[in-house]
């Protein structure tokens, strides 16, 4: 079948996306809403949440926009070199990247801003209405994220026809990933514990206390953090995987002739979204009332829909059976991953009771414990990973040279074909746990909290699932990104007359130089993050104190007397963009200095290192923080003395380590991984031919 | 010169070693000794760690015998394959390796235990007298380390003339290394936890009061910790880098004619033992009477005598001047990762500075901040290892093939030829450290324990820089060895007419199956170590209590009532050894399924990624350690509040997570890595012949 259907089809599904996000935005915005003050709070929320984005967008667009510039001299090769045409495309789609990323984003917030206001309505007409507000509004932002880079990357294709374009547009939507998640994470994390530590530590009062200055900006956070933050990486990651499977399907179509692996890339990326859409409309909850359970079963739909799809979507089209299988296993690990994920933070299983148990002995113990288990519960995915990676490159090999690393890029897209579920699903936790707040700040009752706290359980314990799995496809999105590198070297190389690569040997000392640079890249990264969380949560805690000293019967809750809520929403945000900017540039200057002076090798031991010790960062975070946070909760439910023991007390230290853990550096490094990857493909023939090694 | 004539003169600077030892051993004996009090606590002290050491070495032997039985049958080839005097031969050079690191343990626990006690009386007479115990204490076990790796060495080497042999004999070090060094550590964390988590939290009684239970359990532990685990760790690095620098050398020499390369090793070998004898026998405390001065400035002496040395033997014996240059830089950049450290961990410096200020928020904050500047920390030291095997690697290259890699090794032997001198001083801090504690108990007045205080705080500075010069050595050693591995890998591929290997390529996806896998190796090594600390922490604990409930006037300090200190010492010592197994298994059992899974080329990856991951992970937990047990001390010393303030609470539960960071898992990965790495070379031809893929 021609290219151009499948591309016909692509932008068809999108829009298809884009209708039943529109359908849904519609139905959750129907939805009854008539208390005033939730609506105001909501409001607040609303616009602080704008407030964010418009900041993070215009600090984003300063950044980008000298990127642009950079782009323009250098990409894809200097001006003075190519054609200058190539290099005003290469610029435009780095600017569509960040754009269609940023619209998504702007999207995600406009809904969740309303659907925690009806989840929170809702509640109190009982548990099914408002876990469909919830799951709904968050579907909303699932669609939009997929449809927009599904069709972002179909329109770039087929307008520019250029597979380093292509890299160019993804490296667009990294650039603001680094921004929305980074900056939201330092966010909602700055926001979470300065409105803890004075609101619950210094005053006692309780966690969504309207009198507290940073009540407001804790639930931005989620919104910004979770939802637009999560949307980005996932976008990010998503456009990452098809982007390195088109580069090398296009590499292996010009040996073959057609495009016959192109198509199939399109093809799959298309009814994964279809997968999707399915998957979103079949969510109901079942008799049994387990909010956990419809969205595992809708994800578990999906996944199976996909599979039975794709297989005859390879019988119609006569693709090969192999890559079927390889994007088959890689979903099949993405489940397995997000199951290991799952076991090490549910609060039925032995490592949450055995930090429970620890935490008797005092909060160093809850500490040693957590990070002991998160160090363990990177095994079963990095494991995961490099099986899958192997199997899909052992499968594909006999197809013929070039097939095996494109059978890993298409694990990555078969991994990521379920990601418009998954966004919905990661989406539909700050929503709730927004409306939990609102219920809470809006006085609706008992039976109201009860219902939004179980939906808030269930979007904790999905999110360990969902993280598990966007780690494990960003593991080998960058894998398949390190085929892609490869190839744009040896597209250049065999332009100059200049030998090709066949890989980077790691007993070549420049390439054992990168593996040692790169790996150490995360660790500083997060480093950087978690002390900009520090420094901004000091800044914040500051204001929060001013506004109880200088703001009359604040402390004391007199009626009419509100802080000012949106000064502390902007320290939080000025903060967060200021201490997110050292670290992502010295991730991109790292990935340069290596790269200019070691070359090409050394670059692909840099990446080497980066992935392998960045997911297991990623996961060791990620599952700690996850572990530590249901500690507490598991603790608060009555277990080990309980909340106000002082083992709920040691809990509680061991969450707010593992806030900004697992909602600010552990996902970031994703991102991180990305940008550099990208990077590094960006600048490949600059390091071939002008590095000093 | 004959190769004959260095191994004469290597024994001879050997015995040298062992006779300075002795010399050393004497004097600390000769000095006066009076208080019985003292005596007594000390001789329980000397009891309990011989105790230790008994059950250490009957349970290394039970696992070492069984180790040799599989030597016997397999190694170097399976006994029905080869020559059955092969397997014979090694078999004793493993266990050799065994009984010289066990001896060289046994005589530094010995004169450490009477030091201790001698440097305690001393201190009443002043600084000087009582730094001079402990540094020549400390000095015993360095020369008695060093002596016995080198004689070893070349005794294995005179008797035997295989290198093969060589990798057994550092395959013994290695196996005695783990249990030295991990389940000295876990013995010595459990003691320092449990004594101060019922001492110190529970009842309020000081550090070394002689009603706690735990109390001289926990001075053991400093010496079998510190001095035993320490020194087997540095000889098992001392070993395998030698073994590595022999195997490439007796390759290049097969090529070259004559074996002017094992030469260069041993002379280089045996002129740092001799530069380290130098350095210990003109160290002297200067008038400014400061310790840590005192300390470093005999290291500096050491490295500059050492590169003195090397360069005049260069010229008289003609060696290559670009191999010298290679050692060169690896002792120069181990003193800069030994200065880095230092930053990190100095109290003078910013990062225990603004650890401090964030424990001013809790403890969270303190774990936080802590947990940054420890992966901060990293970089220097990884980017200073990666530009020292580069460095070596290029300036040897032009020597011909394979001297590259060889130019690595013998940038390992350089970092490690003032091993010597680095073990005194490390072996100084416990000696000090138990001083501190006899004098306590031993009620010898403020001002000797003031003195002993100042000593026990140079220890510690000085064991920052000592730390991060082990674990620099140790990654240039197990480079060198995957060098090493190749060789033996190469040999054998020859001798069955199979295609030799040239290296390892990560786009081979069995090479980064292994480079996932090894790399998640050391976190789920330390996972482990640190759940036994904790589990182990809780029985003694469990006994602390037992003995205050029933041992009547002991909680008031009754007269004549003494506590069972033996029965902590012995659960703690049974404990720790059945902790440790696991881990240890764990770690050679992975390797051994990766092997015969993946082969050769997927245990190149894996002992990449180990190596990779291993030094990211122990640097950050060396530091981190060090950096909140500098802090605690800062805020006692009257910072942020001071002693008593909830800041300086916040500190003691960073100070409690950095124990096992820093005494139990960041330094047992260095021996992790060597034994995988040297389990690897051992098993090179079988995974070459018998793996699935």
């Amino acid at each position: 079948m021609d290219f151009k259907f499948f591309q016909i089809v692509a932008i068809i599904v999108s829009l298809l996306a884009f209708g039943e996000a529109f359908w849904l935005y519609k139905w959750v915005k129907a939805l009854p809403s008539s208390n005033p003050q939730v609506a105001a709070i909501g409001l607040l929320i609303k616009n602080g949440a704008n407030t964010f984005l418009k900041k993070e967008y215009i600090a984003m667009a300063r950044f980008c926009g000298i990127a642009a510039i950079i782009i323009l001299i250098l990409l894809p090769s200097p001006i003075w070199v190519g054609n200058p045409l190539d290099n005003v495309i290469m610029m435009f789609a780095y600017l569509f990247g960040t754009v269609f990323s940023a619209i998504a984003g702007k999207i995600g917030i406009g809904i969740a801003t309303i659907a925690n206001v009806k989840a929170a309505e809702a509640s109190t007409d009982g548990l099914k209405p408002s876990f469909m507000a919830g799951f709904r509004g968050g579907a909303v932002m699932g669609m939009a994220v997929v449809g927009s880079s599904l069709l972002g990357v179909t329109l770039i294709l087929l307008l520019t026809n250029s597979t380093t374009a292509l890299l160019g547009f993804s490296f667009g939507a990294s650039s603001l990933a680094l921004f929305a998640k980074a900056g939201g994470g330092i966010f909602t994390k700055t926001a979470d514990i300065s409105a803890d530590l004075v609101g619950k530590v210094e005053l006692g009062i309780p966690e969504d206390d309207p009198r507290n200055p940073a009540v407001i900006a804790d639930n931005v956070g989620d919104n910004v953090g979770d939802v637009a933050g999560m949307g980005a990486d996932l976008f990010d990651s998503n456009v990452a995987s098809l982007a390195a499977a088109f580069v090398m399907a296009v590499t292996l179509d010009k040996v073959a002739g057609g495009n016959v692996n192109a198509g199939m890339v399109l093809c799959y990326a298309t009814l994964g979204l279809l997968a999707s859409i399915i998957g979103v409309a079949t969510a109901r909850m079942g008799k049994n009332g387990s909010p956990t359970r419809a969205l595992n079963s809708s994800t578990y739909i999906t996944t199976i829909v996909f599979a039975l799809i794709t297989a005859i979507a390879t019988y119609v089209f006569h693709f090969e059976w192999r890559i079927w299988l390889a994007s088959a296993i890689g979903l099949g690990v993405g489940v397995v991953i997000g199951i290991a994920s799952d076991y090490f933070t549910d609060d039925n299983k032995k490592p949450v009771h055995e930090v429970a148990k620890a935490s008797e002995s005092g909060p160093a113990f809850t500490i040693l414990a957590g990070v002991s288990y998160g160090f363990m519960s990177a095994l079963p995915s990095m494991v995961g990973i490099g099986i899958s990676a192997v199997a899909a490159y052992k499968i594909c090999e006999p197809l013929g040279e070039g097939y095996a690393m494109f059978g890993i890029s298409m694990a990555a897209v078969g991994m990521l074909s379920i990601v418009g579920m998954i966004i919905s699903n990661d989406a539909y936790g700050p929503i709730v746990d927004n409306a939990r707040g609102l219920v809470e700040m809006g006085d609706l009752g008992d039976k109201a909290l009860e219902i939004t706290d179980s939906l808030d359980s269930a979007g904790n314990t999905v999110k360990a699932i969902t993280k598990g799995f966007a780690i494990g496809a960003a593991g080998l999105t960058v894998i398949a990104l390190l085929g892609a590198f490869i190839s744009e070297v040896n597209v250049k190389a065999i332009e100059l007359g200049l030998e090709t690569i066949t890989g980077f040997n790691i007993m070549d000392p420049l390439v054992f130089f990168g593996l040692l640079v790169g790996a150490t890249i995360p660790a500083v990264f997060s480093a950087m993050l978690m002390l900009g969380v520090d420094r901004n949560a000091q800044r914040l805690v500051a204001e929060i104190h001013r506004q109880f000293r200088e703001i009359a019967g604040l402390k004391e809750g007199k009626k009419g007397v509100v802080p000012e809520y949106d000064k502390c929403i902007e320290i939080a945000t000025t903060g967060a963009l200021k201490e997110l900017v050292p670290a992502g540039l010295f991730a991109i200057i790292a990935t340069l200095v290596v790269g200019f002076v070691g070359g090409v090798q050394a670059i692909g031991g840099f990446l080497t290192g980066n992935i392998v010790s960045g997911l297991l960062l990623a996961l060791f975070m990620s599952n700690a923080g996850g572990l530590w946070d249901n500690t507490k909760k598991y603790i608060e439910a009555g277990h080990n003395g309980g909340k106000g023991s002082d083992t709920h007390k040691a809990a509680v230290v061991g969450d707010t380590v593992g806030d900004p853990f697992k909602d600010t550096a552990g996902p970031s490094i994703n991102t991180q991984i990305t940008v550099v990857s990208l990077v590094a493909s960006l600048m490949a023939t600059l390091f071939l031919t002008m590095s000093i090694f």
